[in-house]
């Protein structure tokens, strides 16, 4: 509700877009994204963006649990969003519009994660169709992995590379994304 | 291809139906499971099932790592999927072909899993749209959960309720699912 917010950013150049793609609650929800990144095209492609991937973003993002977003966060998605997509151009080298699997394993070492051939196969075989990754695959697979690494390191407080999981917090931490 | 197959089980009534899914490589990949899903019509609904909880599905199953479902594994499925079909309409009390909250919470409960309420929130928050659960994200959801449940198990061969993870086995067992 209107009322609840901070006054309108009335000079960020995001506010009116935000508020069109926002609608009367003032927040976005995962349809109300979804139709968003349909529309910007930024798969590169007219097929809907992935509604399970605008979920997982939120998911992410969401760190007052009502499954919407405010202006704040939703800046923070897009730069976020910016970010992949220039990673995923870079590695997209045939200008295909996806990323191949051995293109998929550079991204993700890449962007500094350290996992094994094993690992990376399991990840590449989870987030391809027909052998290829698609761009809303890609940035679910990116947030993914990002929240599971903040995840995992928020609880490796001596940085051992080994966390104790009781059975409650590893289902709370791998079934909230 | 037919020559690495097991002889076609003649005798076995859905043997046929699985042929006409599998196509001519004789094996059901994920989009060939959301047509399927969708003309079956077991999420009530005129609405694509969702492609994301068929890949799930097929990756739970998928033991020899191909991303794709032989003949077994399929009726494996089949019969998993109508277990949760049947647990879905117990809990869906008042036939609005979705699940709300609450019943979720009880039917999480009566599969035999012990969750904290935080984290039956989180869960319930996750597959949850416009503050309901549809057929296609309860399944997506059984599906995550008896597998992060089993990858878990399988490490705590103590049954001590805790399980210590090195960084990369938890994003193998995280990930791929
Ligand atoms: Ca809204
Ligand atoms: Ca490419
Ligand atoms: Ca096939």
């Amino acid at each position: 509700f209107p009322g609840t917010f901070a006054p309108p950013p009335v000079s960020d150049p995001m506010w009116g877009y935000f508020t069109a793609i926002a609608g009367q609650d003032g927040e976005v929800d995962a349809e109300e994204l979804q139709r968003c990144l349909t529309q910007t095209g930024i798969s590169g492609t007219y097929t809907p963006f992935s509604l399970d991937t605008c979920r997982i973003m939120i998911a992410m993002l969401d760190r007052d649990m009502t499954g919407k977003m405010g202006f704040n966060e939703f800046k923070e998605l897009f730069a976020a969003l910016n970010g992949w997509k220039q990673n995923f151009m870079m590695f997209d080298q045939d200008r295909s519009g996806t990323v191949e699997p051995h293109e998929m394993s550079q991204s993700i070492t890449s962007m500094g994660y350290r996992v094994s051939p094993q690992a990376l196969n399991a990840i590449i075989k989870r987030y391809s169709r027909g052998g290829r990754i698609y761009f809303d695959d890609y940035v679910a697979c990116c947030v993914k992995l990002r929240a599971l690494t903040e995840n995992f390191k928020r609880r490796d407080a001596m940085q051992q590379g080994t966390v104790n999981f009781q059975y409650d917090d590893f289902i709370l931490c791998t079934m909230s994304i």
